[in-house]
């Protein structure tokens, strides 16, 4: 296929291949039109049985050497080019900075934030016996950047992020995309003077992520969330709602607050009595000198730390029995000086009618405290949501996609990144950080868009917004004259002969997702689209219809797999058609 | 500084952004003209005095964290995005066909190819004790890959790229950008049927870079070159001459050939008498039955492998006084059937005028053989081409920034790369592989182009191809309507207030390499343009001129640093002499 391959379809359309200025000599563009199918594959295969995954496999958007890595081939990385380009308008739009980190990080920035001995990282020595990590995210690095090149409040605020490959040493690599080992993140993170900088700048990256979503046409949904190992105390997720997602989000019908399961606090239902049974868990402080017991109805998870509001210096890392012996301990060796108490933290699920289980240490009764209207459970579906007290909560599996944080000092303060205020005092610098799984992000919308026939994309994001076919009857150049009329879009042409049926070629590329099929076929100068996924006309389209200026047919819900309508339009209205069908997409 | 920092110039002209199709609201373009100079810092300092790579951290295009890793910063990922551009523009047209590969390969394929017990790679165990090795090239994954995917003789020809991140454990990483630990590298492979085919693949990659130098108006030289390690018989290398080079080429002032001293051969002066003494070095085959004695001139470098083609089955792994024991020791054990032979390769510069050195061995005059005529000694400047027996040999230091290997067979037959060809047998594919050290190629042209001011770039990968500025006189008006004016070219503005005078914010953008500087002054609506680089007036440019439609003076030869001509226009032609500059140079 030698004479088809050199070249490639109007690549110009590419992110990454630069426009304007750029003394470009376009003649390549429109003289080829051959797209090289080798790496597409041409097998037809049985898409309804198969996982996402697997169509991402056999369409060739990836390639998977080893358990959590991938290649991108050339279709999948023309999706993953676009989604970066989406992403990398909204960042800069916010005032973001785009660097790139290197992958590597020393080990001495970890020791600092106490973020070295985490399993998940891949380390290694190089030949002189240093140690170092592949980065899983940028904090340690980027802070310690900011830190060395700047120097005053003249240069905050700074909004810095990077769309770059990122690594964990996952011990269950799921999916390939969804979580890989080696993975594409856009990460960013913020450095303010104060607190209030600090959150109106996760106010302004939380809205470019808003505009993102938007741009993606993702219905996704924000949630409340535990900022984990990060840190920090303020965190949102997003979520695309999929019953395969691995997160557990509640949400109130009636305040409307979405949370993650780990964040979600719930009251019991309205008219509940209480639990029949209840258990209990016992904690001690950092101090030795309290003893906390958690009363929580039976058979239900326990969140011990709804509890750090009130009682901060849990010590978590102290279990049940070693916090009795403690305790009792205490007791007994030390002075009368020492106060010792016992609070008693009582679901408020568990009730006067609920059976408690007997206390494991003796008290007196003018040392125990009891706290009885905080939550101490994960919720459940059906029960009262504990922030308007009002909602009932539903309960969703998703997939989460996004994820941003309020760090305040966390990162800053150890790795000392500090900048001279206006009276020239050093001060440390408030942080926030906010990633987009990009390489998730695809997965995930790949999952959630498929259907019977393959993939469907949002077509901002999709490998070509076009795939222009010719059957046997049509003549190579009705194609030529198809192929340059729309050569403003991003366009593949099929110009594989006879050996594939033109039932096969529109087959393959609606399981790539390719949002709009063009057939130039014996009605020539009638054009055939087939419109892959359902759409909702614009009100532009519909004026357009009407108007009747040239042939125009719309044939809507045909009996054609994977094809929501069909048109069959004049060669004159063709490009106006694409464009307002492209834009309802 | 946060209302200036809240949005970029016109980034829509980066490559990244993607234009045509895509849904932009470009109102967020010309609304914002302030860039960030946090990170391109305030500070002015002594050039001259500084190496290359001390400008590039100083200017602060990167960030050294460590030896031999770079993070990228704005200025240098625009310059960066923007060579990742013109390569890949080229690639294209050559019909390669982009991915992107996983950073991590597995041991077992390099095992295959006996490339695992290399020094230089980055080598580590996952949590389940697998291998893993961060990729220095990716022969190993893109054979196996094409292997697995492609099966027909119809898949070929067949030729991938990727730009992506290599890593190498450099033991003496140099410079940052010019030997790193972790680099860019543009890598292509190729997928031919027949020879034929590969080599006719192998001049179509070298076309397309010899395309890619010329966008870039690079003088590079192209050199033969020795295969290495990488393998195959075929290879070229491209190089930027510069005295700060490491790598020395020969270059032929008749035939113009061009060799790298690794594959330069050469012959004696005219009318060389000979040299005054030799030595010599001993070799034994690999059936141990035959020595080699090797004559050149003392003092002289011996490069043994350019009698390869006449002797291929020297074993270089056995050392002189091992070769002749083994020689000595065959002759007395072995029987009369086998037979002793001794060949003495001489040097055409050892003549009967040169004092040979002792014979350590015994030897019958029958089984003695001589080769006269073959060059074994590295060149040296003023000797003769041994191509064309007639031009004298000139001497260069180089900067390599790309190679280009034809491969054969090297990797297709240990990985088991094979298609079946028209008569449905299978055959074993022949491959090519081709390289451009993007983050190398970017310290080269940086280390070639700078002067006593700072860097100069190429304008097609210059970070911005116009600094906008304005001084106290000024008013904000009509800094916004040239501003308006040029919005098609790749501008930021340094709207930086008064603390910073006209003087320091043009010498930060000459030292940055920026190819305009365009003064908003006191003039208006006159503007002041300084061409950073001495430039050839075109054609077109001076026609204009001539014309004289508007105001328009030439300085040349200002006596103002970094500054090769000054331009006073009139508003109304500022685009398009703005647009004739640019294209200069």
């Amino acid at each position: 296929m030698l004479c088809q391959l050199r070249g490639t379809v109007d690549d110009s359309k590419l992110p990454g291949i630069p426009q304007g200025p750029m003394p470009f000599n376009l003649s390549w563009r429109a003289s080829i039109r051959y797209y090289s199918t080798s790496l597409q594959g041409s097998k037809l295969f049985p898409v309804k049985e198969l996982t996402t995954h697997d169509i991402l496999l056999q369409s060739r958007f990836i390639y998977q050497p080893a358990a959590g890595l991938v290649h991108w081939l050339p279709l999948g990385l023309r999706t993953y080019r676009k989604l970066q380009a989406v992403i990398r308008k909204r960042m800069d739009q916010a005032g973001g900075l785009e660097m790139e980190l290197s992958s590597l990080s020393s080990k001495n920035l970890w020791e600092k934030t106490k973020r070295w001995d985490n399993n998940e990282l891949f380390k290694f020595k190089d030949s002189k016996y240093r140690d170092y990590c592949l980065v899983p995210t940028c904090e340690e690095e980027i802070t310690n950047l900011i830190g060395d090149l700047c120097s005053s409040y003249k240069d905050l605020p700074l909004l810095t992020y990077q769309i770059a490959r990122k690594y964990r040493d996952e011990l269950r690599p799921r999916g390939g995309l969804l979580r890989g080992r080696e993975f594409l993140m856009k990460d960013a993170y913020s450095f303010d003077l104060t607190k209030e900088d600090a959150l109106r700048s996760f106010d302004n990256v939380n809205e470019a992520y808003r505009k993102i979503f938007e741009d993606l046409k993702l219905p996704v949904t924000v949630a409340n969330a535990d900022s984990g190992s990060i840190g920090g105390d303020l965190s949102l997720e997003y979520h695309l709602i999929h019953k395969s997602g691995e997160d557990v989000l509640f949400e109130c019908n009636s305040c409307q607050t979405v949370s993650n399961v780990e964040k979600c606090q719930s009251l019991p239902e309205k008219g509940f009595k209480g639990a029949k049974e209840a258990e209990c868990q016992y904690f001690i402080n950092k101090d030795r000198n309290t003893l906390i017991i958690m009363y929580y109805p039976k058979g239900r998870t326990l969140t011990p730390r709804y509890i750090m509001d009130e009682i901060p210096d849990i010590d978590f890392s102290i279990d049940e029995e070693m916090a009795l012996a403690m305790f009792k301990n205490e007791s007994e060796e030390s002075s009368s000086f020492l106060v010792k108490e016992i609070i008693r933290v009582i679901d408020p699920r568990v009730t006067s009618n609920t059976n408690m289980p007997d206390l494991k240490v003796l008290y007196h009764r003018n040392s125990m405290f009891t706290f009885t209207d905080i939550p101490i459970v994960e919720a459940v579906a059906g029960e009262r949501c504990y922030e308007c007290e009002k909602g009932t909560l539903s309960e969703h599996t998703a997939i989460e996609v996004g994820h941003t944080f309020y760090l305040d000092k966390k990162y800053s303060s150890p790795l000392d990144c500090t900048v001279v205020n206006e009276k020239n005092e050093s001060t440390i610098v408030y942080m926030g950080c906010y990633g987009i799984g990009v390489s998730r992000l695809i997965a995930a919308i790949a999952q959630t868009g498929r259907d019977e026939v393959g993939l469907t994309w949002p077509q901002i994001i999709a490998p070509y917004q076009i795939t222009l076919l010719s059957n046997k009857t049509s003549n190579e150049e009705n194609l030529d004259v198809v192929a340059e009329l729309l050569s403003s879009f991003d366009l593949q042409v099929d110009g594989r002969d006879g050996k594939f049926s033109m039932g096969h070629k529109l087959k393959q590329s609606k399981v790539a997702g390719i949002p709009l099929q063009i057939i130039v076929g014996k009605h020539f100068p009638l054009i055939e689209i087939e419109v892959r996924s359902p759409i909702q006309h614009s009100q532009e389209l519909k004026d357009l219809y009407k108007r009747k200026t040239w042939d125009w047919e719309i044939q809507e819900s045909p009996q054609t797999a994977g094809c929501s309508e069909k048109h069959l339009v004049h060669l004159t209205g063709l490009a106006q058609v694409v464009d307002l069908l492209l834009k309802c997409l």
